[in-house]
């Protein structure tokens, strides 16, 4: 009931941000963070990294030159010479020269953590703390490596070239050397699919079909963008929520198309819902055959998700496959076989302007009996308040420090 | 002197295959396998299987099996729609359908475990083993994980899509059910280099200036392809050995960029031999400066590398850069800091028509005094027999089953 109240409180809610401004690769600088609204590049990596410094100031300055770096290698190719002087090390690696930063866009994010740790205020930001930035609970099943969930700061760096996207994370790394340490990382993916199709995952299905449509600022607004319900900081930005995701895809590669097409509540090929013909096909949840028995399972992971099922819940995905390549998994079916297979998945993003009634909502009730739950498992994560977008001459998060 | 004595007597060889076929993704058949002579994707996936299934007919019927599959995804997209039918699980996972298997090349290799193991000769193959197949001795300073080295049946696949990649991988481990075993794997990438540049690896250098020039039969001939001193079911094929090298990529980056060419030996950017313009200008190992220092240090990477310090010994190099997000690795200098750091470097593998007079010649004298490796350390590989290529209508090795 709290949830739905704070559902119609959002909703109602006058908004200061309401641009839509579609962070291409060109400019870093803009009302939003890029890496939220533009579609998913072929290659990610995600970074996130713990303070070591208590100082606000090294903080500060931290996130100074993460933000001038950003935007130096987000606006053009030109600026990647490696400064070399040959009695120094340099900045620049040069892993970059020759390439192009495709599509460039980079995310930073802020954890719970950044506002207080072990109950100390280390930069006096705590009273600066979102109520929305919550600290996720446990969910049914989950498995998160407590070394591989949260962090103070996540960099999320995206990208249509491999090593560009490595590149830029290393420079970030070696920028916050002795100020904050790596704490866990994943790198991720996606086809080149046609622009506009909506993308495959390594299940085989579409991914994204009922997606919010970003070009609409009114839907942006409602679901995405941090209004005047947050502080200050944080209108026009975003909370993300992250879950990687292990897939069993071995099992899932040998279950009957049928039975893939009824734990999805999706026709594989086309992604239109069960028997019908386009992949935009109105979800028809209580559609029943000629015996009276519901078409779309309502266990499915598509019925799960529909916001006519969550009281028009909705968050913003935003999907990467990742492919650690193999590992020894022990399986959770019979015959409970131990055996190297692939440590792969779905690097799950959401972008919401509340996670308490967005992933929490959704996920509270998909986490207990999403049909899809038998083949994944959630093995690492983190919650990140994403401030807006960066004017030139400004830092991000810059507004957390003004008083 | 053994070695130089076999490398002369590989030179004088006359040979039966002597043409240069660039297999490029459009076919699967030809002389030799795809994976060799083109360059390298910006997408890589090495996996290696064991047999679990001692049975001949089954080695030959996943062989069979593999090759039609590896014939199939290469020629053509429209080979990729799932034969879907809705009570039967699917060999095809589907997550390719939209993809196009941009640059695709497959290569198989056969371990010296497929032979023989544990004295046992399973499929009555082990007379054929290729005294080239030898087992490779450890070298100095070599920290090879035992789970992640060798394995009966190699196969890499790369194209310029990582999804179908990943794809194209997971449709051979299915196949492979029941019969072979994923031992171990690891993807790979490259920047999207523009064609005909030498790429950068990670480290910020251009890798692979001095390379065999694939268009030139004669180098081929010599250096890559196995002629008449091989048995017949290899001619035409390679060796390859495979090295996952991990890269201090944090040390690396904190280096004064003069001690970083000094390390390599050529200059950063340009890739030009230290002290010269261009990137294939002639490497002069002997030259020295006014004080009569040599300029080109004698233990860098680019000296130790060179034909002239190896008598002429040379590989063809195919190289990937790796990155497997972070973990937590012990430094390996002072102040021997433990940390979560980046676990990436390269994915090294060398072709070549002999590894005695190739790699392990070469490796033999780098492995002690190569300036470079107080950065890398050898952490997987192997080496693989890789068959020549097929034939419409045969199976990749086929001819090693006909006696």
């Amino acid at each position: 009931m709290i949830f739905i109240k704070i559902f119609v409180l959002l909703s109602l809610a006058t908004l200061s941000i309401s641009s839509y401004a579609g962070n291409e690769n060109e400019h870093f600088w803009g009302v939003h963070q890029g890496g939220i609204t533009n579609g998913e590049q072929t290659q990610t990596y995600f970074i996130s990294f713990d303070m070591v410094s208590n100082n606000r100031e090294d903080l500060i300055k931290l996130l100074q030159s993460w933000t001038l770096t950003a935007a130096e290698i987000t606006n053009g190719p030109e600026k990647l010479n490696p400064h070399l002087s040959p009695d120094e090390p340099s900045l620049e690696s040069g892993a970059a020269v020759g390439l192009s930063p495709k599509g460039l866009t980079i995310t930073f994010g802020f954890g719970p953590s950044l506002f207080e740790k072990n109950g100390e205020d280390r930069y006096g930001i705590a009273k600066n703390r979102p109520e929305a930035l919550v600290d996720l609970p446990r969910f049914p099943g989950d498995q998160l490596n407590i070394e591989r969930t949260g962090g103070d700061i996540s960099i999320q760096v995206s990208a249509n070239d491999p090593q560009f996207v490595e590149y830029a994370v290393r420079k970030f790394a070696k920028i916050a050397n002795g100020v904050a340490e790596i704490k866990w990382a994943q790198t991720g993916f996606n086809g080149s699919f046609k622009k506009g199709d909506t993308p495959r995952n390594q299940m085989g299905f579409k991914d994204g079909t009922m997606n919010i449509d970003v070009t609409k600022p009114d839907l942006m607004n409602k679901f995405v963008w941090v209004g005047n319900e947050g502080p200050e900081w944080m209108r026009g930005g975003s909370y993300l929520v992250v879950r990687q995701i292990r897939i069993s895809l071995a099992h899932w590669d040998d279950m009957k198309t049928s039975f893939q097409e009824e734990t999805i509540g999706r026709e594989k090929v086309s992604g239109a819902p069960i028997g019908k013909k386009g992949e935009f096909d109105m979800l028809e949840l209580e559609a029943a055959d000629e015996q009276g028995n519901v078409i779309t399972n309502e266990n499915s992971h598509a019925a799960m998700a529909a916001p006519e099922t969550n009281n028009g819940a909705q968050i913003l995905r935003r999907a990467f496959s990742y492919d650690n390549g193999v590992a020894k998994i022990a399986e959770r079916w019979p015959p409970w076989k131990q055996l190297v297979t692939f440590d792969a998945g779905l690097f799950f993003e959401a972008f919401q302007r509340d996670p308490r009634t967005g992933f929490m909502k959704i996920f509270a009730r998909m986490s207990q009996i999403d049909m899809l739950n038998q083949f994944t498992t959630h093995v690492a994560g983190g919650i990140y308040a994403c401030p807006p977008g960066v004017t030139k001459g400004q830092f991000i998060g810059q507004q957390l420090f003004i008083n």
